[in-house]
């Protein structure tokens, strides 16, 4: 009898539990969809009980045949759903908990080892992070270098902007996974000024407010991971560095959330002009990618649900304008759901202006040339800069040391397998390459792990290497010496790396996202509440640890309860 | 049957369920307690089932009177039990959902009138939040202006500094308050500049960094509420508003958590000197209240709890240095409590400089006379300053314009009903004022709340009087005349201010608080693990709302779930 409770709680079961107030919690409105697979129905119970092949022993009922009466159905009702709770609460907590504490005990590390190669990684962003979290770290001494000691889940910070997450539910700590590791690992939170890709040698320096006695310091690498990302793209406009906010860097999202609300409470002032509130009211934002997108749509609904409630004086004069150079926004997505876009923003009364360049920022407008080639000056409160990428100047200098082959002023060229060229023992991924693929999360996250492989690769070689050597120097049995060379060989065999493309995915407001996702050699878009559910899900299953995943819920159940707070802090 | 399992479950059900989390998670230390009060018994269900004087009706037994096999027992258990966990997981959800939604929907609210009286409110701290929470705003147009758009729950700020708390989980927008109210409520974020008693005007401006057309206004007041608080005391000492952090606003404790994590982040830097480790590793307080031993005791638990798990490297370098100038800390409790803080401080290895004056504050460095007057220099990474509260400049200036009756440095003299002296429709609250109470969030609240019940008053004095006018011009009875000439003669009549304490406690470290508690004309002094669960349920109750409560208890949770995030924002 308990089987066949625990059987038919097997749905919820399978559920994990910090799942649960997002899907209790969440009422989505499912709008639109342009193709959806059929949904798979779950077994019926029936099926789990007699499964095909085995010998299915029927329950014999030991009570009367008599049908129950409502209320002993309700009440076995109530001790089937109970009991149910009770066990799916008892065990999800203790796997919770299991795992947590696991990752909040790190253990004893294998000290630094001088006779292994020190490996120096540059950066804390997708491309560094993935690689570390794979890395095997037992035959190297690994020092990471970054200005920041934690890594940012980028593309949910357009989240951060108003308020629907908090800034510290998409970061997580550096250490949180170096301590992990086998060897321990030097984490410096410093930003690197030079590697010299001859001497071998990376140069960094404490650019923090708190500064020691040790400012600038020059190590040797035997190997080079350089995943430095890239800097704003302002394409040498005036105004842009002084005047208009960025979305790349936590700093960023918070700074922005600060001056939203600092530009509302300035519009509700005491007898503030109506054409200023008009100009406060008014956030304008840069390109027309996935984030500047996503700021529009976060924006529009901080508008609906919460600035409508506690600013109601303002909030029917807020106005958003996506600005674009392009004929159109999101270039990377199909044109169904470039359309969907565009008209799901035509509803929320966000502007788009595409073929619209901007020429100059000035400290409370914006001077752009419209599609009609006419200028035009627009008022704003509040300008996010979200137009793309650039090379850091670090990169630039590393170029240039390497002109005769580095020849492509986007980014870094590196071969089919990472490695960079003209430079021995330098690999880089990420935002800072040329590459065919797009600079994504995605793209470096991928690099990150073939790298890692790479890496164990290199570990192993070197320690059949230094077998062979022993073995040849103790004379022994050529059969020995023939199985290490093969081992050697296998381990010396890398495939280039390949990149295989996930899908894209964008929250465009109004619990609307779109997903074009590549399927059986051709593409599904799809576009509204199911795709936001959709969005939801893998962006929190790709959340590096449980402790982001949990905070994200919690966050998302937390602006579902109380609204997003609307603090100036 | 259902019934009794029900009444046996009445303790479970009694306790809210906001507090469940915490009352599984935390695991405390209980380790002193000097008196203690008997723990009351929970009343035996038996009590319940046969209530005196209600003639109890034993439920009959169906079943045959066999004793269960154990199974049974256990299934019997478990069936109980789940339905139990059901029923309160289902109940709670229901009631805090219902609370939830009800403070997160504001109403509709009646227009601003301008045959009412103008009721100014400056501040949005302890004594004005506690004031327009209670304040029946039917009878006045009310406007409030602070600089902060928030309320902040000042005792809790220490844990904010270590990441124990988030920031935005002991903050509330004053508007979640205001748009409650039944008549609409200006707020507004401004910096108070002048108060003109005699014009009875107020001049505020709008000191944030976006600024509209609109910047100082000035608007006149029937009434004003004057709660702007006090700024830090440096008692003139050079470089203290230069170097050291302060802990009174949130940004205060921002900016704490960020140099804190900088000074960890510089010490563990390559090659970095031994005596620069040292001295940046030394986070010194100076000031022995309430604010500066909860410093301290945060900072100890943050080293024990998380720097000694991702910092390996430099966590035993971490010393604590309290500089107090009077012979003792914490010179509100009693002697008995001022010896175990001392003395869990000396097992926490937090050095106490007691009888020690600070001269000089350098960059790096702290310059005191110690108790046998010899000057010392003390290298430092990170000084708190917390050492008292001073008068505003605002506040100093109104003095100043009322020096024939205010003639109290310390703060502004009010009579037994708060109003100031000197000043017509003035009333004054909070630090602000020069009272015979301590300078305490206890007070200003307790002043707050009574100034409500005055404003409660005198909307019924006004209301009477206009209802009087009207019926002496309608040639009503005398019998009505009187009857509202009564009403009237109540409504005028108030009783003096009068403060009652509650009792001070404070969070010592290592799940250690002392609490020191007025009881049946006497004083009950506890310290350790009970009177940190007292600690936390008394803060945790006196927060204003069920959002802030949710969200504080989440974040001791999470803390004893992931630990503090080191991540330097």
């Amino acid at each position: 009898m308990a089987l066949r409770q625990l059987i038919r709680a097997r749905p919820l079961l399978a559920r994990p539990s910090v799942l649960a107030p997002r899907s209790a919690l969440i009422a989505p409105r499912l709008t639109a969809s342009f193709t959806s697979t059929p949904k798979k129905l779950d077994v019926p119970p029936q099926a789990y009980q007699n499964p095909p092949g085995v010998q299915g022993t029927q329950p014999t009922p030991t009570g009367p045949k008599v049908k129950p009466s409502f209320s002993k159905r309700t009440g076995k009702f109530f001790r089937t759903t109970g009991r149910v709770t009770l066990v799916v609460l008892l065990t999800a907590t203790g796997a919770f908990l299991y795992v947590t504490q696991t990752q909040n005990s790190p253990p004893e590390q294998l000290p630094t080892d001088t006779k292994k190669p020190t490996l120096v990684v540059l950066g804390s962003g997708w491309g560094a992070t993935s690689f570390l979290k794979q890395l095997d770290t037992e035959e190297f001494n690994v020092v990471v270098i970054s200005p920041r000691n934690y890594f940012l889940f980028t593309p949910l910070l357009p989240s951060v902007t108003v308020g629907t997450l908090e800034p510290r539910s998409i970061i997580q700590p550096t250490r949180y996974i170096t301590r992990h590791k086998k060897r321990k690992v030097d984490v410096y939170e410093a930003e690197a000024q030079e590697v010299d890709p001859v001497k071998k040698t990376v140069t960094f320096q404490d650019l923090s407010d708190v500064r020691g006695a040790a400012g600038s310091v020059t190590i040797p690498y035997d190997y080079l991971v350089y995943a430095v990302g890239c800097e704003n793209q302002t394409f040498g406009i005036k105004g842009v560095n002084e005047h208009a906010c960025f979305l790349k860097e936590l700093s960023d999202a918070d700074k922005i959330r600060t001056k939203l609300m600092d530009c509302i409470e300035t519009a509700a002032f005491r007898d503030q002009p109506q054409d200023e509130i008009d100009r406060l009211m008014h956030m304008v934002v840069v390109g027309g990618g996935p984030t500047g997108v996503e700021y529009a749509g976060e924006l529009h609904d901080f508008l609906i649900d919460d600035l409508k409630k506690w600013y109601p004086e303002v909030a029917e004069r807020l106005r958003i304008t996506l600005i674009e150079a392009l004929p159109n926004v999101l270039p990377a997505f199909s044109k169904q759901l470039i359309q969907y876009t565009e008209s799901t923003f035509a509803e929320n009364k966000i502007d788009v202006l595409t073929r619209t360049m901007v020429k100059d920022v000035k400290e409370s407008s914006v001077v752009v040339q419209d599609a009609n080639k006419q200028m035009k000056e627009i008022p704003y409160g509040l300008l996010v800069w979200a137009t793309g990428n650039t090379s850091r100047q670090i990169t630039r200098d590393l170029m240039s040391k390497l002109s005769s082959v580095q020849t492509q002023r986007r980014g870094l060229l590196v071969d089919d397998y990472l490695s960079l060229l003209g430079a021995d023992g330098v690999y880089a991924v990420g935002d800072c390459t040329a590459t065919s693929y797009a600079p994504t999360a995605q793209v470096a996250s991928q690099q990150g792990i073939y790298l890692a492989s790479i890496f164990q690769k290199l570990g192993q070689k070197a320690k059949y290497e230094q077998q062979l050597a022993e073995l040849r120097a103790t004379n022994a049995s050529p059969e020995e010496i023939e199985g290490t060379i093969k081992k050697l060989n296998r381990a010396a065999k890398l495939t280039p790396f390949h990149y295989s493309h996930q899908g894209s995915l964008a929250y465009i407001g109004s619990e609307k996202a779109i997903a074009d996702l590549p399927l059986f050699n051709g593409n599904v878009a799809s576009g509204g509440g199911a795709a936001m559910l959709f969005w939801r899900s893998a962006y929190v299953s790709t959340l590096y640890s449980v402790r982001n995943r949990t905070l994200v819920l919690a966050d998302w159940a937390k602006v579902k309860i109380f609204g997003r707070d609307v603090s100036r802090e």
